[in-house]
């Protein structure tokens, strides 16, 4: 038999056989319920009330236990919680690419949205989404109740990796879908249209795409949304120049430059991102002597904070992440709440554009 | 008597009352140690010698267990050798501010090394250093080894908040300290006085001080050095104006237009981050018509990747974040080893000047 009591039992017998450990001072100097019964001088099960929303207990008992606990620095252990219910409240999110505000931004609101929801962030920072699978046996050892990622999942591997945890996936912008794995996207796709729409009324005669990497789903399919509206707005596909960077401010000015060598210039550009973006504005000036929006228009995706800076006061799309991340907190609930096997979801959130200085002037 | 196998017993019985709980599903899709010695034909310690590293167990029934455990999906549960040792090898990480890309960089930096040293990020978010403490109460259920903070920290409370905890804390840039708590610095002092000394040499006769919040006390130690030497060479107090940010682009910006209004024209900035450097930039050409570095030269602090960007080209500080991540990692490791009480140090680093085209020309 093995209650709630066993396990406090086995707490105290742990905290006495370690005073010959270690770590002994690591465990003997965290207070236990025990401690605070009895300073308060109740029960152990009224400290185990005082500290459970909801539980039964008078105003004044409550009163006694947190000043007692208050004076001891006693705080409730989740642990025990955790074995039994076989529910941590901990969620596992994998991040990575930091130095891209969008990513640094849409982690703050996620980890906000997360610990209002009474769950608690156990965050795994991974270089690259192709070695999320060894840092996954680590997260889940914690015994997780699920994972957040927004990285971008471009392989199928990693997918399989994921649906094998059998633990709800919940993923940002990926394209790959499998069982537990469900997924936010924005609308990409959208974007690129409307992208297209608006430089096409600024006069675009020789568009550039500029790229995100090539596993970038969510950049691919910006680019195919732009590809389709620069053709309907009568611009034949082949006069549509295309160039890949990796979605970092130098490689937008790299981009350019290389242009520059090849003798193209264009007089539009939707970028797959800002940061690329802006480093496409101060090679165009610099490389060029071509000024936006004067002598090109030009657009990124994300509305990070740069964009907003006078130097760029560049168009974008936000992302709208305040709404991806309540959409993800749904899936979450959803793949949480349910007794019927695995979910598997997409939704899509349509980016909003904010118009800036670099498509404003009319030429 | 409480020892590893009865901790397995327990586990047993949870599972099966679980079947009728709420959380059933939860539950019963964790494959065990059982289950996967069941399948190798081993027995269960067998299974938990296969997991820990430096285990007595013979390569073969080691393979055997380990294709066991890959064709199940098992993965070691770390809740029972948290219980059973006190140590949960997860360190608390409190973060804000992360639309600073310092921050961002630096969260990405401490989460890998955390990562290579075998621990665990348990991330909280906050959105300032005053709300703390009531995010310490959550952290700490999860019996956390440690705090680990970016947040700067300037209020008395929140350092008796941490202190009362009586677990390892370590800082960055806080100027209090307290028992438990540890800090590694910038040497924020001693780049002021650098700041000055080169921004004399560039002619400086009008020098401004962009000053961060007065809660932040790294920024009041580059003011404070800073102003020394501006002293130092040759120029009275007096004529050092002084005005005050909240370490945004806007705020930088702001400033600037300001001073404007008031018919202050500078001739030497020393900013206290790069955010607001970069908007001060920006308000100088814009509301003053003055350009860096011909008509002023300024320096930032952080090295925040946009300080190298084109239309900034920033001369700024960088705070050595690797160094400070490591000494930080030894900090905690020289807390969490004692046996001795609590641990409180504090060690400084030297921040790397980067001249860059903001401070170059000769005027």
């Amino acid at each position: 038999m093995c209650d709630i009591a066993a396990w406090h039992d086995c707490t105290v017998a742990v905290r006495l056989r370690a005073k010959h450990a270690t770590w002994e001072n690591a465990i003997i100097r965290a207070v236990t319920s025990i401690d605070v019964a009895r300073a308060a001088g109740v029960s152990q099960s009224a400290v185990s009330r005082a500290f459970s929303p909801g539980s039964s207990i008078s105003a004044r008992t409550k009163q006694k236990v947190l000043a007692a606990a208050a004076s001891l620095g006693y705080r409730p252990n989740r642990i025990p919680a955790i074995m039994l219910s076989g529910r941590s409240f901990m969620v596992g999110v994998v991040i990575g690419g930091l130095e891209n505000p969008f990513y640094a931004t849409a982690l703050e609101r996620l980890a906000t949205a997360l610990r209002e929801s009474g769950l608690q962030v156990l965050l795994m920072h991974v270089d690259d989404a192709l070695t999320l699978d060894s840092a996954l046996d680590r997260l889940v050892s914690y015994r997780i109740d699920a994972i957040v990622t927004s990285l971008a999942i471009g392989s199928k591997a990693v997918v399989q990796a994921l649906s094998q945890l059998r633990l709800p996936v919940v993923c940002f912008n990926s394209s790959h879908v499998g069982p537990w794995i469900s997924t936010v996207n924005s609308n990409n796709h959208g974007a690129g249209l409307v992208a297209a729409r608006l430089l096409g009324r600024h006069g675009m005669q020789r568009p550039l795409w500029l790229a995100g990497p090539s596993r970038n789903s969510a950049s691919r399919a910006r680019g195919r949304g732009f590809c389709q509206g620069v053709r309907d707005t009568g611009i034949p596909s082949a006069r549509l120049v295309r160039v890949q960077g990796n979605d970092t401010y130098d490689s937008g000015y790299d981009a350019i430059a290389r242009l520059q060598k090849q003798g193209i210039r264009p007089d539009a550009i939707f970028s797959s991102n800002d940061m690329m973006a802006c480093g496409a504005i101060d090679a165009l000036r610099e490389c060029m002597g071509l000024h936006c929006p004067h002598d090109v228009a030009i657009m990124g995706y994300d509305n990070i904070p740069q964009a907003a800076w006078r130097s760029y006061d560049l168009t974008s799309f936000d992302q709208q992440t305040d709404q991806m991340v309540a959409r993800a907190m749904q899936l979450l609930d959803e793949a949480l709440g349910t007794q019927d096997g695995p979910v598997s979801r997409t939704c899509i959130v349509d980016a909003q554009l904010i118009e800036r200085g670099s498509t404003r002037a009319a030429r």
